[in-house]
């Protein structure tokens, strides 16, 4: 495809090249445009029509919208910027540099800056930062017909007119209807009469996770955003949804991995980035792991009277571990979906118990199978009797399993508790809890069962 | 609220009761179903409005809803099937016995019981298990006049009605429009005009994750599914693929954690099943640690001589092993996202070598450092010299740190060539592997240290 337009454009067939891109969707004009060579890409842009021009200029990169809005005329920014819709332009200006966003807000018309400039003060999670204030706005006065032709005369500019607000005169939100229903619907009814009163709003200040999570629950298709005073101030659109859900996704899947969050794809962070994102709770694990070290030193003596044992502690670490982080995200997943809540804390303490209870025996038999198996003969030929090595370790393993799964499973749920967020309490953390916890298991049940 | 309810069941007062119930949107009365005692279940249902009850069915829990299936009669049964969209009687037959799915076919009209059927059919995860068939069905020589009377006779029964599909005569899909694009429109324009014919449809064996990423990436609000001959037999709409990709999100996550993906939410999972979803992979993990601990056991007399040494092996494969999660995590998630792909392995891998480079200087100074400051006395008491040991360490973490970044940065992209999921090398696998490369690391570069 590349190479067709860089053929049209070198042939300068620029009607074929404006028919071609004419029939394409924005989303892949802008994947196209973000690989062409810097050069190419303001002559080709400016053959798109107004419209899919500006649709295109949203899902373009960054750095291709830099490059753009430093190369557009003050005519062209103000046509791209007419044609957006707010939410996009304030998250185009959330990446852009100082001089740019200014250039931006002096080339919008005065309404829409003071919009932009209202949307950029609420906090970065919130359902203010990711609305938009493009909907249709209806009177509980007026009859389906002068809905109708509201929605013709204005609906050409906002992001969906398919679900319309009623507000009175004070913009306080009465209620709310849908295309669907005027449709259905006698064209003499009032708004008023017919209009659904029962709401689902957000506060501005809502986190956006939990605007995701009622978008879900109550199949939306939008959904108005009302100020302290339940003032209409903005709607929230699917779309916009189905972004969030995928970031917090990236987000909840980084902290599990004791990652910090970042905000842009793999390859578009520098390789300084990446370092700054994974150091610290590398940093912290490793200090943390002094306390298994210090475990280990303080039954040197044991050990070195019986180093056979210091063979079984990377499985002992490894399947406690394990234990641990299936436990641990499965609950963190189970808080984030709202399938469980704090007062379930017995009943997932009592399950995990008993999970745990089948898998550490079933983990022990095979374990005790396999070390009389395989290393029978290492251990006889380190001095020890098999049989008592194998019950150590097999016993070890049947405790440590209980253990993790029960520290993975509460964990969580205390954490949330306290008000942090429960995805840090994923493996790696919960890992390094369990690994000192499964090592003084396994030095109590090896000194009680042999004479050191 | 429940309580409220019950006292209303208890007073007799049927008619406030269901007055309060109608104000109530379909998912909270569906939760207050089923926290209620099962004896008023059919008799609060009984009280719903005919739509509002079909739509709180379909919220219900399976348990709630068999034993609603169960006690309705005949007439009510083919009432409440005849309100809801195939695709949810789909996904709901899925999670029945079969006699109460015999009895649902039965009652179903002859035409959506052979729809039903089809889609049954159709695989566990492609877009035709997932797709409903009620959506609007234009042809290009109506005009919107036309197409606007056909949206009023037909939509009160789509899915959706804000997209309209196109068809000839053989149902092969010619493209489509929108309401807003029909209001927006003269009344007597012809649909074929004015429809759009840059359609983005997919096979009915399309992977429902597929179809989640085209959502995204084009903010749809419905798709058409089209058969093998492009004739349109049915649609997926956004609440469906918001569904989609939570339940993607929650197989990722399990995936990663080495659990098998379990179907139900955590507490109505039995213990037994969820046994069985995590033993597996602790079962393989734990066996193929028999490498690690065959790895220390041929180290044995290194180890007797300098027991001081096992002091660090947690610390070494902890970190490792959370280094390697970091980036394999991080891999499978863009992976997953589309934000890379094959071709992209050396840069992967370039910076990945980069940031391990960082990392591991940053924590082979700082455990340095450490060793010095907090571990010299036991080193020293041990008859070692602490700047060999603090070197030997550090040294060993900067290389496994190097080692377990390329592991967990190529592992991902080689196994998704190999046409698995990518997402079981997470953290637990990577982790085995990185264990062992430790441990050999450590000793190799301990047995040139010391004079063993």
């Amino acid at each position: 495809m590349i190479e067709e337009i860089l053929t049209l454009i070198e042939n300068k067939e620029f009607v074929k090249l404006r028919n071609t891109l004419s029939e394409m969707n924005a989303p892949d004009i802008a994947l196209m445009y973000d690989e062409l060579p810097e050069e190419h890409v303001l002559r080709l842009f400016r053959l798109l029509p107004k419209e899919l021009a500006a649709d295109t200029f949203v899902e373009m990169d960054p750095d291709t919208q830099e490059h753009l809005l430093k190369c557009f005329s003050d005519k062209e920014l103000r046509d791209v910027l007419d044609e957006m819709y707010v939410d996009d332009t304030v998250d185009i200006i959330e990446e852009m540099p100082a001089n740019v966003v200014k250039r931006i807000l002096r080339q919008s018309d005065p309404q829409t800056r003071s919009e932009i400039n209202k949307i950029l003060n609420y906090p970065k999670d919130s359902a203010g930062s990711i609305m938009t204030i493009e909907y249709v706005n209806l009177k509980a006065d007026m009859t389906v017909a002068e809905a109708f032709d509201r929605i013709r005369a204005t609906g050409v500019d906002k992001e969906t007119i398919y679900t319309c607000y009623v507000t009175d005169k004070n913009r306080h939100l009465l209620g709310f209807t849908t295309v669907k229903d005027l449709l259905l619907c006698n064209n003499c009814k009032e708004i008023g009469e017919m209009m659904e009163t029962n709401v689902i709003f957000v506060d501005t200040f809502e986190d956006k996770e939990n605007v995701a999570n009622l978008f879900r629950k109550y199949d939306l298709l939008a959904m108005p955003v009302v100020d302290k005073e339940t003032r209409l101030v903005g709607i929230i659109t699917f779309d916009d949804v189905i972004d969030v859900i995928q970031e917090e996704h990236t987000e909840d899947i980084e902290k599990m991995a004791a990652i910090l969050p970042s905000e842009k794809p793999y390859l578009k962070t520098s390789v300084w980035d990446t370092f700054k994102n994974r150091i610290p709770w590398l940093l912290l694990l490793m200090i943390s792991s002094t306390f298994t070290g210090k475990i280990i030193s303080s039954f040197e003596s044991m050990l070195s009277v019986c180093v056979v044992l210091t063979a079984f502690i990377p499985m002992l670490m490894g399947t406690g571990g394990n234990s641990g982080g299936q436990a641990s995200v499965t609950i963190i997943r189970s808080l984030s979906l709202n399938d469980i809540s704090m007062k379930d804390i017995f009943k997932i303490l009592r399950k995990e118990f008993f999970t745990a209870l089948l898998c550490g025996t079933a983990l022990a038999v095979v374990n005790f199978g396999k070390m009389m198996l395989i290393d029978y003969g290492t251990i006889l030929s380190s001095g020890q009797d098999p049989v008592i090595i194998s019950t150590i370790v097999s016993l070890t393993l049947l405790v440590t399993v209980i253990c993790a799964k029960l520290v993975g499973g509460g964990l969580p749920i205390l954490v949330k508790r306290l008000g942090f967020d429960p995805a840090v309490t994923a493996s790696p953390f919960v890992t390094t809890i369990v690994d000192a916890i499964s090592l003084l298991i396994y030095f109590e049940i090896a000194m009680s069962f042999l004479p050191i």
